[in-house]
């Protein structure tokens, strides 16, 4: 669904900065006839994300190098599992690995992380979704390996949605009057969202209708409550305190949508690894 | 150490991706003189990083914001610490905090990981360094986070020092071939390192007199005796299986360098939140 | 609402296509302390859009003129009417004159046309809003000036929001199906509207509940009939045929929205010049 | 003429403010495997311009897009002519055809007004120019639909040519000091012309031999009068006040050029849509 | 007459590839409130050129640092000149001296060479000139720099003029024919000039009226007998086995122009030092 | 060793400028089916280098043209020799050709000044080294180039190697404690070089056991008497009044490397030109 357009542009920066100003000077060693064929293979199961990217970064670097994708992004792999295959001359795959395997690596960590919270969640009604808590100039690659885990991709931005926080109600003078000034602004094609700390403001906030409601650090008594009240009038998102340990128990009270930071701030990477083949 | 120069274009390709092309639309809802102060709070006690950027991140959106750093990169702090105020027109400050926090909170996560990992062998020879599995795009930042935390950047590219793979090694022949080609290649302004995965390779690199010498996987044993063979004629760095619970172990055997991909590819962010002051 | 780091680089370019390699020749001819001072003037009524990209030419051009605006975005102006006075060095002024220039009377030329059409619309419930005909690489601005003018800017571009057209429907079989598929992907920031051509089309929609309906080349009493059916359970936009002559009809049909692409790809620009003050 | 490498950056532009961060939400409902053909059809008769960056469009978007122009710039056509087909996987087309229609609209715009102006003055020796008034970022795109209606560019940007106006006389004390000062500064690659707003200007200015002089808004008289006094020394150019209703009164009497800002700056968009082949 | 837009970009690269991606590690051995006080002074006599990119040098790397020029370009400068000041913390200094050097020391030597060639043809009518013959990214500043040294700096690009070499006088077939062709094309806008090499081409060249005529490695008897010729119809141009020996001689057989390649591609640089003041 | 990837942002900037707003006027009077073959042949015996950016800019303007090299970089050529041809639509040559020429004539003259150096010192046991005096932008290739003629690149950039001046001695305020920060900053991927200008600092530098030290305008005397001292242990680099003339006996004294600022900064072109084939 990304066009390469999007993601060239990230590949191309994390090739320069590892070939800087002199290129590979390691691989300069080699003869030019050496080929050599690879293998990217998973050392740990997961689900796969990234294969984009490293097909880009080894077309950049030399469009001798043929990438062979073994999987697709969202697939579920088993230690040991071969993702893709890269060959061509030895010193393009030997420039070309590190780069192709830091978009695998961390895309995929994201993509089963998520997949973790996916499943720990199973038969509930509730989905999980990503932040804005990227790390920075990773923002597309990050969102769709949340989408590759079976996630929700949430705001892409600042200008995606409204989603009015406690400073904005602040600012407002009352979550009444932040939604009046949101529904005036809005316009016919932008979600509007209202962070609400208490039951009290999220009374506050229904009559106005909002697209969703976010239920920022409440308890899990307060979220049923919450679903009870709403009655399907709003979509309910919980956010604050989410783990794998209390994501289910906070699914199973009616949510709709559980948000987690850590799917992209603290997502470990998956380990995978370049085997000769 | 690091100019704005080198850090601004990232904070801008961040803010980018953030205000995308309609601009902020949810602090687009408060009035032009609403005036906002806030703090970097940390939640966690840890390592500051992430200053910069945070910084520059301020600017870029609006010049009549303040950002007053409290405390400087590499300082030790403890949970509730105030880290950097931000104060100024509301909507400025709404816009830029979530870019802000992004790198505040992945690089001082960084930074904390570094510096467990350093404590874990504080009072032995063994200094930890980074390596080259870093996050697309981020390398700069990443590398002088490391620092921030007291570990070493080690390489920035492929081109900043010779290091010799298994891979090269296959297809230069041997270790000796290897080196000798480096050493043709150099020049006096390179350090040349070379992989080795067992004794005997160890001993074959040695008589050519790399600069450093990798050791990869080698068993607690077998470090100690890398050691004692070496015999402080080239830096011994080890890698593989390093964690938390087994650094200090292998840093006991007087190997000069441990190097950890965890401390760029894995780190959780450090929890940092931004409070109303 | 629009950081200037979204409309620097616009600017920026316009500049850099306006300056080329040599610089501004003819400048080059006035000594260097000549000084001038002058004012942007409407030649003609109309809407303002445009100062934040003037002040920015005349900023990047030489941090010594001074650009000062005397009106504001989205302020109707009568003829003579002064909007901004520029003033410094003449080599400077005269520089950056006709690329501020370039960026005012466009950018007003399509708030004064938006005005026309909302003024057209004035007592009834319908709002006019913008399209996706945007002339190339001036989207961002193009939507402000709708803005500045009273419309609505709708989608900014493809990930903005789902809007199933005809090929779309096509694609995917029906209109049930298109919709279905929507809702499993759209996630919960995101409108669905659907396009649909015929009232056949609209009563298979309305089921689905999306957000919005695109009633295109909907006759006037086909319009009536598609706001009697949909019974303001979807925001219902009308397009096609419209003109100044023809959209007060269309608004009394009860739609909620109309839009023009003529406002972004057609606007004639505001008669604007700069005169010595 | 222009090579690709000079419109390629406008195109990716275009697409980058369409694709956004997520890419194109509503071809994502397709399946991969849909094929699609379609044809760029004009819906009023007109002067084609911009199959260059309509052919870049499809070809950035996904190189397995075939783009097959059928006209070429400057062709006149009939309404229903098709300009070119589109064909390839259904998602794909659907992405880039609005980038690809917002060229070929605006530029066939810009290219039947001109050709409208080369018209009306057809058999006299005044050829159409365009002015420096384009809007900011396309000049390059802007002055190459002038040059395809058979219009002339004028001046690409500020170091083109010497072009004296009223400020920079007023600056220079007078019409044969600035041409002095042109003179000693133009180097012998470029053209000098100075605009006069009298019959007295014009007096004194042509002992100074300039290239061409600008007559700005003189009377029909006045320029009978001017095209005499020249008599061919130098290339006299009309501007102000040009419309479809006065330029061939204007090109009647003599001059040789006549230049017309709203070619660029208020062209309204030739139709142009994209149907099912 | 260059605006820093123009010239910031050069700057900003040639730091970058400077300071890397770990900064400048010497200067962060320095205490950050090490002050230094520096001057640039001219090893050798010369012509100044280069001060706007050496001040923009320092302002790139610290705002904190001082520039402050004592010469402007075009000065003529004695040896232990000092050609401008700079000061402020030790480490930024340090950091940017070397790239406003390379500057300074390449574009007065540009400066000086051209002042070579100026001086070497006082009291004759020719004018000295460059060509396109400069070093890749540096057209603008080395432009600028030719003329600081008193000389033209003829086309900046393929698009500047139309100037018909002998390979296009072949693909049309006759240097008639091809100043046929460029009279069509040119517009009002732009210098035709013919490259003929002989004094046959050259008769038939003048009834074309070109605004300049190039004749390439003619004999000096040749050259009389052109601008004999020539009788001031036309800019005569004379390139070709131009030396500091030789262009004397040519300047005095009373051509115009004299256009040197070796003024922007074999120019050896000016010898200038960054002294502690 | 480099990567396309980091040369073709040069040779694209390089055609930018040359290609301007309006592309190449002049060939724009060609017929379209116009055809050519040339060869690019050295008017002057020296040393090739330059053919990668020369072929990526035929194939930046037109993929249609095709560059074959018949020399590779580092050959030394005769006069007449036939480095490359060029072949394809005569437009595209022709706009092509001049970008291509600058960057081989350029490099080809650095590489060839480098091997004259290189060969000045056959037999000895110096190397030749190029410096950071290189001209703004075009490190990458001017380093490359120096590679070419038998040279060593020296340092990329300052996060290079920590080479300790002058006035970063004054600074720390002596050689030994400017030594003793350096070994605590570099890591153990980082070279240590440290300038001295006596040979008391050599003294005082051999204790601290940098990698290399630079003896900065030493006598013959004192450069053998510091080779004597040195023992090996440290790699000995000369620089300081460095010519064809001096060099070889630089050489003879011993010393490891002998830099040379002039490769870079006043290298002279190889005289290399385009023929009609």
């Amino acid at each position: 669904m990304i066009p390469d357009l999007l993601v060239e542009p990230l590949v191309r920066r994390a090739l320069e900065e590892d070939v800087g100003r002199a290129g590979d000077v390691t691989a300069g060693l080699l003869r030019a006839d050496e080929f050599l064929k690879t293998r990217f293979v998973a050392r740990a199961g997961g689900v796969v994300c990234g294969l984009q990217p490293a097909r880009l970064a080894a077309a950049l670097i030399d469009p001798a190098l043929r990438f062979t994708p073994l999987t697709a992004d969202s697939d579920i792999v088993a230690p040991r599992a071969v993702l893709a295959t890269l060959e061509g001359p030895a010193a393009s795959v030997l420039t070309a690995e590190r780069t192709a395997l830091n978009f695998l690596t961390h895309l995929s960590g994201i993509a089963t992380l998520t997949r973790a919270f996916v499943d720990a969640v199973a038969g509930t009604h509730a989905r999980i979704a990503a932040t804005r808590k990227t790390l920075p100039g990773l923002r597309v690659v990050q969102k769709a390996a949340v989408i590759a885990g079976g996630g929700l991709p949430h705001r892409y931005g600042l200008d995606d949605a409204i989603l009015i926080k406690d400073n904005h109600v602040a600012a407002c003078g009352s979550v009444g009057e932040a939604l009046r000034r949101a529904k005036d602004a809005a316009g016919h094609m932008r979600i509007i969202e209202v962070e609400v700390d208490s039951l009290a403001q999220l009374d506050e906030a229904l009559p106005h209708a909002p697209h969703a409601i976010l239920l920022d650090n409440f308890s899990l008594d307060d979220l049923r409550i919450a679903v009870a009240r709403a009655q399907g009038k709003a979509i309910l998102e919980a956010s604050g305190g989410v783990s794998l340990q209390t994501v289910r128990a906070i699914a199973e009270t009616g949510v709709d949508v559980i948000s987690v930071g850590a799917l992209t701030h603290s997502a470990p990477s998956l380990d995978i690894g370049l085997d000769a083949a």
